[in-house]
């Protein structure tokens, strides 16, 4: 048996409580931080977007802590995207096979569920209005401010730094030696606005998509809510001709909803409140590495912060939790100091490929959704998933889809893409995505291409042996 | 006549020292905060390098300042590169056309210069021991912690943080809204060691030269001092097989210095000495946009930190100043935080080029200066700037011997590289680059060049009347 450590957790989120689960299920004695009030107990503006598109890789994490049918139960699944088309057309796009889909869930109630089972294990305590000034890495120690202005020094055997984009714990870690850092925005803010539900409480679009509404430099998406509502989030640059800096007035904004979004706009009643009352969100990129420094390491937003338009930011941080309970089971007899470099260096180039992934899909979603040519690659890769369920995984699916590490989905997922092209190139016409030519094209790329993934070493020896 | 107003400036290094003699000269009340002592009454560890290579954008600055005379007396011309191959010959690179040079200059001498310079102006006040602990940008004040355990707070009109590569003012204006932000380290580190005089005060290698051992991975460089010794700088990768983690013990490192070295190691006497007393400097490149946040602007490395490898980090530090005085003078009746949004909107490129360049330049240092095809491109180079000498400049000449914006000597120096390299492709001997087909190829790309340039509205125009 393990001997117990102090575990201190920066950070009460989602993925700080999270981890809080897992390091109390091992038995150790766990104290979690967190700068707001608890959102059980009172109304928390968390300042973030209220609901979430939970996938694979988050499931799988909460597979783990068993909470995967508890949380199915208020999850919508979403299957595909519903494009909204300037001429008012509607576009369905499935996001993967039969069967699969992306879920719609309430990021407080997910919080809570979190909270609520770290607190049933009494080896973890929470702790609010709690506000981290200071790491002392060198002697694993936390400064906080608490709500009574007082300041209080906390000791730990470890340091877990879960608390977001703007961590304060990663804040301190900039200044050691050699960690690299990089924080990008966005051109691009955003602003939460509502679809009321219908007197029946059902719901006013299609309830069981995404919906996108594109436009080039804009867009506008909605994820439904248990309620009957869906959450509606405008991605508009914050300067230039129409901007959050010019859409300010009530006789700016409406007719820039009537011109460019009156399929959305018919269902929203409150647009004026919404968007005047609602913060305008930015929209920020980090990346870091190594992710840890001595006995602290970081998780989820403070290691890799990425813009939400892969769906991906909550799903990356349940697997940081994941990969590294699974590293620290592993790696029994290391130090934790060691596990993390090693998790740092499996896992942070991970971080950075989900951030790359995530800017490169919102010009995807505001652009190319609504472009012909793309469309049309998008249901050949559905085809070839279709027809070769073993073969072709397009990048969104790695990504979606799987658990496979998001630096493979990245660089592998580009090979699809290209691959994808030219088959597309080749065969233009649908009909002809199920000929003998197209059929043998397919084959003989994956024949390569699974040899050179897994079967280059025993090919080489076959080789090395022909040629005695 | 301009209202006086109050300046702090964070910082009383290079570049801080050298603001307060332009903002002093303005006529403005001047308050500079150093977190060390004052290096002109005591040794001060100032953690960096001894000398420094002095060129064109920095000599443009002290010029300005009418301080150009005065230092040259300080400063060692240095023509060129010296090349210490592995087989122990020296092959001589002359950096530009005959007359041109770098200078090799003390970096303390330059600094109490210009701080003497500046306390000769009864505008401006030098603090020291006051160490920079928060910015606070809504009411322009400043909070020090100085030598006696005190804290004390600044008010001031406009604040200027030039407080180095790891500067506490832009540490906090990176939590402000928008802030760009990265900071990324080389895996190699720096050691210095002395080669000292001759008996007679002479040096022991050539004194205009900077000398370098390129060594693929790792290489050494000197630079000459007035006392006729040389700054001996070790560049060396931290983790690794020959590295400063495995040099550790004198039997390992004379070794090494015996093997790669031998020609610098017969003149460094007190290696071991050196060696192991001398700190391990790391190299970061740090670039950020915007430059400035309400009434703060960055200057110098704090904007900037470039790896030392082009000898522009001080030089571009320079330039900053005399690029903002500049438009503070243009635009005498914008609000100064407006230049400050002009400065950095038309110079933070020129930063983030140069810091670029650098990393580059590495690679060329210790690894090109040593191969065959490269030192022939060089004399190719050499050969057009001096038969050309208004059409051609190869990037390190618009570098070190123009105050052109570095960006521009990024963009264009790539296209110069580029073309350098087809006339060597087409014209690879020595013999035929005077004749008349290398003549007509060069006149007509710089024709092209030229228009290109300047000239493209005019011949637009000129299009525009012979069509109708």
């Amino acid at each position: 048996m393990e001997a117990k450590k102090n575990i201190s957790i920066v950070g009460a989120g989602l993925v700080g409580s999270m981890w809080a689960c897992f390091m109390a299920k091992k038995g150790h004695n766990v104290n979690v931080f967190e700068r707001r009030g608890d959102m059980r107990v009172k109304e928390v503006d968390a300042g973030k977007s209220i609901n979430l598109a939970l996938s694979t890789r988050g499931w799988q994490a909460l597979k783990e802590l068993g909470m995967e049918a508890e949380l199915k139960k208020i999850a919508i699944p979403m299957k595909g995207r519903m494009i909204h088309q300037e001429d008012g057309t509607q576009d369905f796009q499935p996001y993967g096979k039969e069967g699969q889909a992306i879920y719609s869930i309430s990021r407080g109630e997910l919080n809570k569920a979190l909270m609520n089972r770290a607190d049933e294990d009494s080896n973890s305590v929470f702790h609010f209005d709690y506000k981290c000034e200071h790491v002392d890495f060198e002697h694993k120690t936390l400064k906080f401010s608490t709500h009574d202005g007082e300041i209080r020094t906390i000791s730990s055997d470890y340091i877990f730094g879960a608390d977001g984009a703007f961590s304060a714990v990663r804040y301190d870690m900039q200044r050691t030696h050699n960690f690299n850092y990089s924080q990008q925005f966005l051109e691009h803010g955003y602003k939460e606005l509502c679809i009321p539900p219908n007197a029946d409480g059902t719901h006013k679009l299609e309830k069981n998509a995404l919906h996108i509404w594109p436009r080039k430099s804009f867009m506008l998406i909605a994820l439904p809510n248990l309620d009957g509502s869906f959450t509606v989030t405008l991605f508009l640059q914050f300067k230039g001709k129409e901007s959050f800096e010019t859409l300010d007035e009530d006789h700016e904004i409406i007719p820039f909803f009537e011109k460019y979004f009156p399929t959305a706009l018919q269902h929203i009643p409150d647009l004026i409140k919404d968007y005047k009352e609602n913060p305008t969100g930015s929209l920020v990129t980090v990346k870091c590495s190594p992710w840890h420094y001595k006995h602290a390491c970081l998780l989820g937003d403070a290691a890799h912060a990425v813009v939400p338009f892969y769906g991906q930011g909550m799903n990356a941080g349940f697997q940081d939790c994941y990969v590294l309970n699974n590293l620290l089971d592993k790696y029994k007899d290391k130090e934790w100091e060691d596990v993390f470099e090693i998790f740092s260096e499996e896992h942070a180039k991970n971080g950075q490929a989900i951030a790359d992934l995530a800017v490169r899909n919102f010009i995807e979603m505001r652009d190319d959704t609504a472009d012909d040519h793309f469309l049309q690659r998008k249901k050949l890769e559905l085809n070839l998933m279709n027809t070769y369920p073993d073969l072709y995984k397009s990048q969104y699916q790695m990504v979606t889809f799987t658990t496979e590490p998001y630096y493979d989905a990245l660089t592998k997922g580009d090979e699809q893409t290209d691959f994808a092209e030219q088959l597309l190139n080749e065969f233009p016409n649908k009909e002809d995505w199920n000929n003998s030519a197209f059929d043998k094209k397919v084959r003989n790329r994956f024949l390569v291409f699974k040899i050179s993934d897994k079967h280059r070493e025993y090919f080489y020896l076959f080789f090395k042996c022909i040629n005695k």
